[in-house]
């Protein structure tokens, strides 16, 4: 049982939208993530997602009661999307960011497009 | 839906050993704690338990193939702890540490004593 350096992992791949499976603990997968750009919007019907900012600013988009809104999330700061809501990242600059969801959750969920990355590599 | 400011939420309390509930989601609960001195002797018998370090370095006591040894967990570093493993944070100097685990857990686990916190508080 060894511990997880983030930044280490982080160094091994420089893809976007590509998350890495870097830990598992009962019914999730611990992933890292680079970002740049925007993603799309979708949602997660079962799922709720936890995004801790580790480097950069991801602007969250949302849609609460109806309304879209924004969230900032910075270094140090989590957002956790609760099944459901229908959101979409934003990464103005290079964003990295750790993940926390079930196993099997799809990056894209009940949207499949070219960012859909079905087979999650481990590093 | 708002984020979580990590330091933020550490800045609201200073007693080591009982960990704040800071986020929700699936079946787990997101919690921060501080941490000084040895903890006890502990397992989990269904938990997998994620620990991640915010500040300080954890010491992290735990028993493999029948033989005890040490990880040294840094800032930006994580560590899960399986269930069933034996384990024991030390903190030399004051940590603060992101913990992930299925709610419910109890901190001391199979052990209840002193250190035990049962009415976890969210703040």
């Amino acid at each position: 049982m060894d511990k997880v350096n983030l930044a280490q992992k982080l160094s091994l791949f420089s893809d976007y939208y590509s998350p890495k499976i870097v830990g598992e603990l009962n019914d999730s997968h611990v992933k890292l993530v680079k970002l740049k750009g925007e993603f799309v919007w979708h949602h997660h019907d079962v799922e709720d997602e936890l995004f801790l900012v580790i480097k950069g600013t991801l602007r969250m988009k949302l849609f609460e009661n109806g309304e879209e809104r924004e969230v900032k999330v910075n270094e140090g700061e989590f957002i956790i999307i609760p099944h459901g809501v229908e959101h979409k990242p934003v990464a103005d600059e290079e964003v990295h960011l750790m993940l926390l969801e079930p196993k099997g959750t799809l990056n894209t969920c009940n949207v499949k497009n070219e960012r859909t990355v079905a087979d999650l590599q481990a590093i």
